[in-house]
């Protein structure tokens, strides 16, 4: 049996080692089939007409022009989509209001956003679809754009849906507002925490719109069969949540879709949501053909899900003693052009690194003149913690603390309350804090002129929800494994493993395939950091469920009772005869003498997610005269609970690091004062390239998640919290300015120098 | 909970039903994906070089000039595939000698039928590589054919091949012979039978080798992935029993191969081996490309696997109160280039119908030069049944005892024995007899000169195998199942409503998909009448562990112990509170709230069979001047256990009935004394068409087979074993002949009609 270690962590055999990844070769090769291959006979080809203001009322759309174009097969607006039956459908990660849905997905007399879908064609070939888009007339009643929450949030301004009123702490006001919603969360006694306080630092705090910069852009192919049935193919995290969206937007039952999930280039918590899916249906249903779309760069960038921009207020005091006393948050939130819910994360988020016993949350999300925001790796808590940590570090500063001794000080642990209600279970933060303070690079010497290192900690609660696996094993002791969780980050193999490992079996030998919504059991979306833990899990389940079926073939085999049987180290074995022993494969082989096959299944819906502490170290150095920020070195320390398959632990821990220097130091949404996106290109909307970025040094911590039963928290999404508020603080002991907006691009940092320095 | 009637069937709300098929719209409308549909990026095509000569050492194979030739990308031959590390692999359905196989698929030093294949090429155009075929010099020794069982049988014949030994009633002789094998079966006292007998009749039978007609030419595209997992697209009855020929032949793990199966155009026995699976897969490898293969029909006639023709002597006695009381056979079957054992199956029909006390059956196994025979519905039992049952026609007349009258008298029932040893359980021939002798056919006048009636019963016994199955409930209260059994003639949809009576769900409710070999677990064929048996039992079980889950749930959600929750007509009850109630799909409703989706899974390997009885009775007019018979008028009775959807079992026993006649009437090889086929066409190759049938009229009995929870038998094959001998029997009696020969052609029946009028 494993042994255990001082940190409770076990031995293992396959867990914690490094084997290629199943689809590895399929990807470097280009075999892989991403939504893009989709072919079929009889294929055509779909494009959407788009609004080119950002506010406005669409009074007409005539597509009689259009319709009469040879080669066009079939037209589509809002009209082709049913008004929801009802009004929310869950997702499984959040609930979508379907109304919004379907006027997201073509507007519904109202365009909220510039590049909003407003009609679409599909056609003999792109080229004439494109064509046929040019030739939709369309009248609009031009509106003024609302472009930021404060702006938005002014009772003055004008409303973008006269239907939108406020839910304000869990009540419906009847208010017509840009405001969706306002809650609040309290801990203790927020006056008499400050007065107890000898520092108090308040700051404000702007951050821009981002996106999550998948290289691969959103596609779908649909064929809407004359019995009835839909198949898409798409690239999506989650085939199911796919299927809902669809059943609930076109209603017709789940049983009649089948959602086929192509290989991913990159979703980061942008596809989820459907644009083209169900659009692309639609048009197949019109047309008799099956319609394949794929939008280009500047669709994604202005009509997809970029993730909220936001305006945060942060007040935190400190005794001389450096403990955290109190903190008060105002955090607005963009929801883009329809309501959404992103102030939530980012309040369970901002505060919940530290035990502070006097927290006051209020959180407000925010229509505006954008797309409808989505989430990105941790929604809402990067912008939060670029608040909260650079809030922190300035009162190690004033306090004249270690930003890591004092981080430790107040850390968060095994019975800490979060304000927005929970107490936290075994957690890692101070582990991860010890392994920042004793790794190399926060004790190597930083010399130079504009140099300098910042810290920041940052939290992601993570996600449980459902996944489904089935198991089968195959007479040469090698299974086949079904699961039903897109691969975007190895985790085919990560999954696969945790049904390796109890089974006594090496990674290799288990096939692991993601299948359609027909082929597996109901599978949420891979999203929250969730499915190594929570697919792993059912894997692990369902190879529970082998090795008792197999104990009852070792039985018959051996003609003794089940109950003599033990399954130890891969073998089974008698207890009471120790002549009589079968490895894993050997019983494997004497399945067809023994009864047929055996499947194994589980479900899991796991309660016990473990939350993730992930910490940069960032040295940066800054060009006074240009502003330009360049970074020397980064380490990122996370707690993975355990790291399943740690290459690919580390691997998003450098991807998250890299995607939030993105956020922090370039990454924005420009937007002209008629709402025009202006730099909807990957040469405009400057992502970090390698050329940007230093090797990320990763060191992963591991304190067993005592809610998994290897341990395992999620590890995608809390390394993209830290990077932001690290770098503001790196460039504070580097150029001596505290930045409070995003990003800290070269015009944002000359604009702070000069206001600091006055030149 | 079901009532029974009098004959122990069950009322259900599914079964007995017809339903649409799930896969009809589309079949109907083309968009089924067929082998010859699968295309992808790089694709190249394979084409095989064949062997003109029906019996011919190769002495050498120079493939240089085809190599030279600009698009070629690969050639392969025999060299290429690895020789066997075990000589026997088990399918599921009978065992396949490997190393034969490996010399089928590619000719290992020496043709032994006409259009063996020698070679094969693969090219970026299917036109080149028809082009390379043309530049592979073979060099051949040409050799004396052998086309008849009889003559092969001869010790002074040449032999097929030096390593072929008899297999003599169970012990390897040593001998080198063309007889692969001979067994026995014994039953009573032979002598003494004869001597009680007042009646005996011995007669000779020959029929031709005859092809399952199938109209979706094989077909197979491969890619062998630089990882080295292989994956076949393919045309086929098993796609594990594809894996594991793929496996054993190219010596590689079975989890390394992905088969999918493609819709198949038709099998009925002759898609289970494989021909161009492992030379597509050699030609990838070599080439780096996938390679797609699609035999002519020339190919599939010379190539593949044929049911074998045979030469039957049967001896029958009679007592003159009408009891039979000994029978003996003489059975020799084709098994083609390589050796076979259809003979047995012939051995275990040839006289199951009836109750004979005294019987010896001798089998004999012959290679020939013609291809490896296969199966082809209830493979070697139409054979063997058109020489028993027509000499029970005879003794009938001899007797003066009405055919029917006849039957019931001797027929086998529960508890009779059979001469290859086992005893009946509950079978139906007796009320299928019955229900013929009452139907409104039978009691019909036939009025008309050179017209006249038969009739013959034929018995098939039908297998278990292995079969999985899981199926997720969605939360709507529809089902997703899984299944691994390619769909011929319905089974999507007779396994999902052996899923859907058990939870009280339409059949619509249930969406059935037939996974690949990495989407489910093991599978056998699908062949020997059993996937409606054995996949539905397995969908069952999954039923009964999808009932024992929400079971659990409906107690969690009531929280009340699960042993107070009942399930009954497709609904969750309290014993205790009959207030708390809820339908299946009203509980699938909260299974989001009650722990997470549920998945059933199940595997069978049943051993209760039920061996089912088929009897047709034909009307025929014959043409005293050409030898043409006209079909007046035909009824098949058969009995179906429980008929799931009696569509698909009228449309199993209809076209059945269809090819036993084809085979009765037309088909048959015409091989010249060079032992080339001379009709690889289907213009030559006569197969019936719907001019030449009438309305075949259908009779369903419904004994319970007592080893099914619903009573299943299979139906796929029993329907082709009488139509030879009903044919021959009512051709008697409209012209005076007594037929021994198959096909009773024109010709052949006018030679007849020559010898008896010696005209």
């Amino acid at each position: 049996m494993p042994t255990e270690d001082y940190l409770g962590i076990q031995e293992y055999r396959v867990l914690g080692t490094r084997p290629i990844r199943h689809d590895g070769v399929d990807k470097v090769t280009g075999r892989a089939i991403y939504g893009a291959d989709v072919r079929m006979s009889g294929m055509i080809y779909g494009k959407v007409l788009r609004s080119p203001h950002a506010h406005a009322r669409i009074v007409s759309i005539n597509t009689g022009k259009a319709e009469a174009l040879d080669g066009v097969r079939a037209i589509a607006t809002v009209d082709d989509i049913p008004v929801p039956e009802k009004k929310v459908e869950d997702l499984g990660e959040g609930a979508a209001n379907m109304v919004d849905l379907r006027a997201n997905v073509l507007a519904d007399g109202k365009a909220v956003y510039d590049g909003h879908a407003v009609a679409a064609v599909a056609a003999t070939s792109p080229h004439i679809a494109e064509e046929a888009l040019g030739l939709i007339d369309v009248e609009y009643e031009v509106l003024e754009p609302l472009l930021d929450v404060r702006e938005a949030m002014n009772p003055e301004s004008p409303l973008l849906h006269d239907s939108l009123t406020t839910e304000s702490l869990g009540e419906d006001t009847g208010k017509p507002s840009n405001v969706a919603t306002h809650f609040q969360h309290k801990l203790g006694d927020i006056e008499s925490g400050f007065a107890k306080a000898d520092v108090v630092i308040e700051r404000e705090f702007v951050t821009d719109t981002v996106h999550q910069g998948y290289i691969e852009p959103q596609n779908a192919t649909a064929l809407w069969n004359p019995d009835g049935r839909l198949t898409v193919w798409c690239s999506t995290q989650g085939s199911f949540t796919v299927r809902e969206q669809l059943a609930g937007l076109l209603q017709i039952s789940p049983v009649n879709i089948r959602v086929i999930p192509t290989e991913i280039g990159g979703g980061f918590g942008g596809k989820i949501r459907v644009y083209l899916e169900p659009v692309a249906a639609v048009l197949s249903k019109k047309s008799g053909h099956p319609v394949k779309m794929v939008m280009n760069r500047d669709e994604v960038l202005k009509a997809t899900g970029p993730t909220p921009g936001s305006y945060i207020r942060v007040k935190m005091g400190a005794t001389n003693e450096g403990k955290l006393v109190a903190a008060e948050a105002y955090m607005a939130y963009e929801s883009g052009g329809f309501a959404g819910a992103w102030a939530e994360p980012g309040a369970m988020c901002i505060f919940a690194p530290y035990d502070i016993e006097n927290v006051v949350i209020d959180g407000y999300n925010v229509v505006v003149n954008k797309p409808q925001t989505m989430a990105y790796r941790a929604p809402g808590a990067t912008n939060a913690a670029f608040a909260s940590e650079t809030i922190v570090d300035e009162i190690c500063e004033r306090l004249g603390e270690d930003p890591l001794e004092f981080r430790l000080k107040n850390t968060a642990k095994e019975g800490s309350r979060r304000a927005d209600g929970p107490t936290f279970p075994r957690i890692g933060h101070e582990e991860v804090l010890k392994a920042a303070m004793t790794s190399e690079h926060y004790n190597a010497q930083l010399d130079g002129k504009n140099r300098g290192r910042g810290v920041a900690s940052g939290f992601w609660f993570n996600v449980g929800l459902k996944s489904s696996a089935c198991a089968s094993v195959n007479t040469d002791g090698t299974v086949s494994l079904v699961e039903g969780s897109t691969d975007i980050g190895g985790t085919r193999t990560s999954v696969a493993m945790q049904l390796a490992e109890p089974l006594g079996i090496p990674a290799e030998d288990v096939n692991p395939v993601v299948a359609d919504t027909d082929g597996v059991g109901e599978t949420d979306v891979t999203g929250g950091s969730r499915v190594t833990f929570a697919t792993g899990w059912a894997a692990y389940n369902a190879a529970q469920d082998i090795i008792a079926q197999m104990v009852e073939r070792a039985a018959k085999y051996w003609e003794i009772p089940p109950d003599d049987v033990a399954f130890e180290d891969g073998t089974f074995k008698s207890r009471s005869d120790p002549s009589k022993s079968l490895t894993f494969k050997e019983l494997a082989g004497k399945l067809n003498e023994t009864g047929g096959p055996v499947v194994g299944r589980a479900t899991v819906d796991p309660q016990g997610v473990g939350g993730a502490f992930s910490l940069m170290i960032a040295d940066v150095e800054t060009d006074p005269d240009t502003g330009k920020v360049d970074i020397l070195r980064v380490t990122m320390v996370q707690d993975a609970g355990k790291a399943i398959h740690p290459a690919y632990v580390e691997g998003q821990m450098q991807g998250g690091a890299a995607q939030g220097i993105g956020w922090g130091l370039n990454e924005e949404y420009w937007y002209n004062n008629k709402g025009e996106l202006t730099n909807a290109s990957l040469l405009d909307y400057r992502m970090p390239t390698c050329l940007d970025l230093p090797m990320i040094e990763t060191i992963i911590v591991e304190v067993p998640n005592p809610g998994h039963p290897y341990g395992v928290r999620g590890v995608g999404e809390a390394p993209i919290v830290p990077p932001p508020a690290a770098l503001a603080n790196a460039i504070y002991r580097a150029a001596g300015i505290r930045m409070n907006v995003l990003p800290m691009s070269p015009g944002n940092v000359l604009k702070a120098l000069w206001n600091e320095n006055g030149s």
